[in-house]
């Protein structure tokens, strides 16, 4: 692999390799000393063109966790805000020596340009761009779903036959895109909830269905529920009336999670709106993969970073024993 | 020991061994190389709500001294200011892994909050709350009235008998009431010296003498005296009158630093607002203790760290060595 | 050396062995693992006053590709934004423990301030101060033009003879500064080209040759000619007409291009105001070094800090050995 840009293009294989490898990664985050020495010498920079607090330290945490230097990158205060086009900054995280860039842009697709450019031969992680996509998320949700219904014979399966029903604001939501290409990618099935203004347009070639009620998803019988962040910044009268009818309508409370079948679990790929989109019950619940996610995000990001720098090394490395 | 939370309730025997251990720690500073790998594969998070470099780097410079690798939250910029709960906040970061969690918080208690929560199993180090607590200052201030006034023969000494004069603005300091309650369990005899409108309405059940009068308090002879930083964001008329008129009455100057014991200290936590609460004089003077609290504060956080980290680790050890 | 102030007091010698040192550096930076022992234990501490992602992550991977720990102090939020003093701030940083402090102030002269104060003994090096210098900047130009024109058997070498012609905004630059003082010790012969408006009014007494017309500096056959940036935020009346007006008489376009020598090359510090001051053709020819710079700018800096933090002990070693 050489960048990790979206899931809908990312092959099956790819995808399971990255699960598989983060399954390795997660058993060494158990020993009594995390650190590996896999990725001494390696840098990675986290370009990060808006605010994420929580990406951003969670691929700190695995790349320093692979003993990578890593190097922050905020847009505020750089030469990005003086007017650098995207093509001088990554020429030159490129001529500093950065072996992988860790992108997060507001405009859809400037990770995949960053890496078809030809402008630097570093490694490219999407972490989100714009409405498009977020596929260290997508590969974490699944993850996540392997290990809690397949627990631990996990290693090499996909998803077939799994259901998952995502629930809320589809039309903005990039963790939305790249859940729904990966899991139909890996088998499973998905059903999107959403009220109908937060359904996007193009939705009828996307391989879904969709409905409106989310207590009719809820009686078919998913295995795994996800429920979207309501971005309050969006929340005014163009999408839906009031946060009280959006909680009574969309949102996962007690009743619903009753409804739920017995081993299904709930996803939230944070941070909650605890009483908008998620009850605290909910939130909690042992059901609930919240913080497995998020732990899980690490093994994730490690295994998306161990693949980028060191994979091709490690295949030679193999080979040569082989000899 | 699992966190440092506070001074009030910080038993003799921990505070004892928190400044012992940060002898053993100060002692490896001097040396060509002063990295220790005490702390390999640990993560510390600097989770910050409040601005405050200078305890930041010294937190940031004891965790990389130990080899642990440090991660910087910062509020700013965060889902925090998305509305995430501190709770969420806690769980994310345990869910990634952190190993220890500094937090510095504007509301009194929460560090208390976050340890006491069942929300993380990481240790959970106060750098300053509200107007509660800052116990690694007062730690710090302790470490360096011992060395001072005790020379080479500290370790395992506590402070009985020894006279500190703390004065400015009690009544917003977190630092004087950390110190309080240190330098009481410690031994100490503490006198606070404060204008009428900054001292707090509860001293009478604090075990402290209190005067508005700082000649008198110099001319008892205390062995320490600590001038506290005046928040020049606080002065307005409500409090005191003029900067002049705060210098005049309660400033450290000159002819109050003639009129001290000889072997006498000065000591104030920093940064020095010069010409108000403290002359440059009396700043630069060598019974002025400021920078080696700086330098000690590394040590002590050390020590901190290294007895929330590595504490139960290295007991089991020497106990498997013993056998 | 001790510090790395200015190049206007550098000895011809110490800024050779800067750039042969660069070169080292540079040849471990093409290694599969990029990583040197050489500073393990030391602290760097980035003490920016003002943002400059660039130049601060260049520093940082330099100290960090040296295995130094690198602390970052923006002065946003931090206690000088409360009043402290630079004095305060220093001797806290020192107290900490940190044995290079990389300075970025507004003011002209801080660094040198800080070096000769007394306040601390860590080594300080300048990384832009006010309009007077920043010579990292004119190491790694000087550095990539001696690469460029003399090819494999640059080490040692000066640069006797070498023509550079410096355009643009040289009244605000301290790039130019910097530049036209190494560039002199090192033997070479600089022409400045710049608006009437933007010439500095002392620069009768500078080693240079002045012209307004760039036309006629380039005819001269220049070796190396160096784009300064524009700074937008200067572009008003008082300095030159417009955007457009600038660009056609002191822009490099590809009709100035065509007229430069076989064999010579371009400079940019960057980040460049593409089809302002440069046009995107001349930034990206193969005769620009824009890139080749930032690259060298880590070596350049590794180079400093190695000589400033491991100088004097590399030299007691050597000595030992020799016994």
């Amino acid at each position: 692999m050489r960048h990790l840009l979206d899931t809908k293009t990312l092959a099956r294989e790819d995808a399971l390799r990255i699960l598989d490898v983060a399954e390795d990664m997660r058993d060494t985050q158990s020993r009594e000393v995390k650190k590996l020495p896999t990725l001494r010498g390696k840098t990675v920079v986290n370009l990060f063109f808006e605010d994420s607090t929580r990406t951003r330290i969670s691929f700190e945490a695995a790349a320093k966790r692979l003993s990578a230097d890593v190097i922050n990158f905020s847009a505020k205060g750089s030469s990005v805000s003086k007017g650098e086009s995207l093509q001088d900054t990554a020429q030159t995280l490129q001529a500093m020596g950065a072996d992988a860039v860790v992108i997060r842009h507001g405009a859809s697709g400037a990770p995949h340009t960053l890496a078809t450019s030809g402008w630097i031969s570093a490694g490219v992680l999407n972490a989100g761009d714009g409405t498009h996509e977020h596929p260290t998320q997508a590969l974490l949700d699944a993850f996540t779903i392997r290990r809690r219904l397949f627990a631990d014979d996990s290693r090499g399966r996909d998803l077939t036959g799994v259901r998952v029903t995502i629930v809320g604001d589809v039309l903005h939501s990039r963790v939305a895109r790249s859940n729904v290409w990966l899991l139909t990618t890996l088998g499973a099935r998905v059903t999107l909830v959403a009220p109908p203004t937060l359904v996007p347009q193009d939705v009828s070639a996307w391989p879904v269905q969709v409905t409106y009620d989310l207590d009719e998803a809820i009686s078919a019988g998913p295995d795994a529920i996800m429920m979207l962040r309501i971005q309050l910044e969006r929340m005014n009268a163009a999408y839906f009336p009031t946060e009280r009818e959006y909680s009574r309508r969309w949102g996962l409370d007690a009743g619903r999670m009753a409804a739920l079948p017995d081993g299904s679990i709930v996803l939230h790929p944070g941070p909650m709106n605890r009483g908008l989109e998620i009850s605290a019950d909910a939130a909690d619940s042992p059901r609930s993969t919240v913080l497995e996610q998020v732990a899980n995000g690490v093994s994730v990001r490690m295994a998306a970073l161990y693949l980028l720098l060191a994979g091709e090394r490690d295949t030679s490395n193999a080979e040569e024993e082989a000899r």
